[in-house]
This record gives structure tokens, C-alpha cells and sequence, in this order.
């Protein structure tokens, strides 16, 4: 049986990812894998794909809305649609890479932590004290939070998540949540049965 | 527990259409209920959404071509990418409500023979001798044969396929497969599992 890590690609404003970040690592960890989870922006593949947001899709944004609170409920995980939909996510996404490159553990709580403010509460999750709120939420200490706010302004941050979204549009990632094990590529929550079925037999 | 029949809408190119034709009728029995088929054109359906053919959108055609043929594998339903995809489809559309209107067990054998005809065989079935010979297949005399050659270059059949299409747009439809039961929509073939998650419990 591989155990390669799987790929796990998601913009923090998708409550397809959101969705999908309430389940993987557990189902990964029986099957004995573990995840890399890798934010991106949805924008700058939409622009590559062409798409629109699906909340400003004709006909399709509408049916969108009432798909995402029910495939919570179908996966038992707590939704409330936020009432600012679509938003952006680029502080998000880099403080989870800036945390993430001293603490892996921390990143990954951190995530939980701003897809659940976004998803259940409603927070804009992209606003640098709200960040910063969540980061100390999840352990961050005094210095490191100051540290992870001067880092926000940086030009080197803004670089490494235009990296890793350029990474990721050149594995072929077309939408959020994006999984990649073993070199296949699963694209929405919705594909989790196949993971499933993938990960307990090596492919089908 | 409700028994109104439920809706199927699809498009004849459609390779998650024709997934889902090769399933929801018998998961609809085992709950008491019928399905009500209703053929469309995705072509007019992109028009009023704003969406591209899945085969022509960068990064996520060439993922989809790989999705359709592993969707296929993963519900255990034969399927072979033909050559030619997509395809027009308004004879095969017309066809099947012209046969519908007189015998609709004959059009759903004939829904089921077009659709394996292009995905397991790759035959283009919006030419007209292939409709006729295909109608042949399931059951239509000379007769009938002769009555719906004719059919298909009447203005009426064209209007009828134009009503249906935006009958379908009025209720919403902006895929294909989409279902819809007691009101509530279901978008593509990877909702089968909510679909028969509602159907048993009549919502949730």
C-alpha cells in the first residue's frame, strides 16, 4: 500500500474546501496517510479556467447556495452562510504559509480555526487583526503574533503565495477543494467516496 | 412518504447525464417513485449561465476526461470517451419527445440505446439515420420509422424541444444531470448519494 502524502488544495473562502477540511485528515490517517494541505486563490485560477465565482454564475449561483448548506447537513458538519460571499482570502492564505514554516501543527489549527470563523461565524477571516485573533486562538504567543503582522506586510510573503498558487495551477489545480493522491486528481467535496475508495485500494 | 415522480433532466452529450440514466430509475423503485425524463440542450442551458463546454475549459478538461472515465469505473458502468465530444444533440432530443408523446416506455429504451450508443460505441447519435435505426432497435415498426423521419424536419418538433429547454430554464436547470425531487434541485451525478439520502428520509 502507498503511503505518499496526499495533496490537498483549497482557497479558504470555498465551503467546498471547508467542507472537505473537516474530513480528510481523518479519513487520510485510515488509511494510513497523512495530508499536505496547500491554500490557494481561487481568482487566480478562475482567471487561468476562465470561470466566474459560482455565487455569480446565472441560475447556478442560486442552486449553489441551497448545495452548500446541504451537503453539510449530508456530512454532519456545521454551516451557516456567511453573509459576505465570496471574499478574498490572500491574508489567510499567507499567514497559514507563514505559520506553516515554523509550525506545522499550528498551521493546521489555524486553518480549522479560520474556516470555521468564516463558515459558522461569519467572520471576514481575511482582516489582519482577525488573523492575528485566530493565530493567538490557536497558541501563537505575544512575539510570534507580532512577528506573523510585520511578516503580513512583507514582500517575501506576498511572493511565496504567489508561488505556491503558480505551483498548484502547474499540478493542473482547476477549483477548491483539489486532492491529489498518487498523481490522480479529485476536484469538490463531492468526489470523497472516490477518495475513499481510491485510498483503501490503491486506485480502481 | 411522498410519491410524486421525480425530474431527470439531461443533455444526450452529456457523460454525467448518462451515468446517471444508468442508475436513477431504480434507485427512484426502491423508493415508490417514477421518473419523469426530460431531454435538453446544454447549449442553450451555457447560454443563459455563462458556461463553457467542461472539454473546452482550460486545466479542468482535460481533468474532466479523466473524471468521466473514472466516475464511470467507480458506479461500475461501461463507458468508452468518444472521438467526437461534445456533440450537437437536438435530433436525438427531438426524437425521444416524439416518441415519448405516443409511448414512453418505447422512449426510455431508446434514451438508454442513444446514450450507450455514444458512450460505449462513439457513435454520433444526432445523425439521422443513426436516430432511426436506433428507434429501429428498440421496438419502432416501419411505420413509425417512416412518421418520425418525417417528424424530425417538421417545424412542430423543433418548437416542442425549444419549449422543453426553456421550461427546463424556468424551473432552474443548469446542468446536466440535474434532479429534481419535491422542489429540491440536485446538480450532477455525484449527488446520487444525497439523492437517495433524501428520497429514503423525504429530506434532511
Amino acid at each position: 500500500m502507498n503511503s505518499e502524502p496526499i495533496e490537498f488544495y483549497f482557497d479558504f473562502t470555498s465551503p467546498y474546501g471547508y467542507l472537505m477540511s473537516e474530513r480528510i485528515d481523518e479519513l487520510a490517517a485510515r488509511c494510513g496517510r497523512k495530508v499536505k494541505w496547500r491554500p490557494i486563490l481561487l481568482g487566480v485560477v478562475f482567471k487561468a479556467t476562465g470561470a466566474q465565482p459560482l455565487a455569480q454564475v446565472p441560475l447556478k449561483g442560486e442552486y449553489s447556495k441551497r448545495d452548500f448548506a446541504r451537503s453539510a447537513r449530508f456530512l454532519g458538519i456545521p454551516y451557516a452562510a456567511p453573509a459576505a460571499f465570496p471574499i478574498a482570502t490572500q491574508n489567510t492564505a499567507r499567514a497559514w504559509y507563514w505559520l506553516h514554516d515554523s509550525d506545522c501543527a499550528m498551521a493546521r489549527r489555524f486553518a480549522h480555526a479560520a474556516f470555521r470563523a468564516y463558515f459558522t461565524e461569519g467572520r471576514d477571516i481575511n482582516d489582519i487583526p482577525t488573523v492575528l485573533d485566530l493565530a493567538e486562538k490557536v497558541g501563537a504567543g505575544d512575539t510570534v503574533i507580532g512577528e506573523l503582522e510585520a511578516a503580513l506586510a512583507s514582500p517575501e510573503i506576498k511572493d511565496r503565495l504567489r508561488r505556491e498558487v503558480d505551483a498548484a495551477l502547474a499540478k493542473g489545480v482547476c477549483g477548491s477543494p483539489y486532492v491529489i493522491i498518487d498523481g490522480e486528481p479529485f476536484l469538490g467535496v463531492d468526489r470523497l467516496p472516490q477518495i475513499e475508495k481510491w485510498l483503501a485500494d490503491s486506485g480502481f
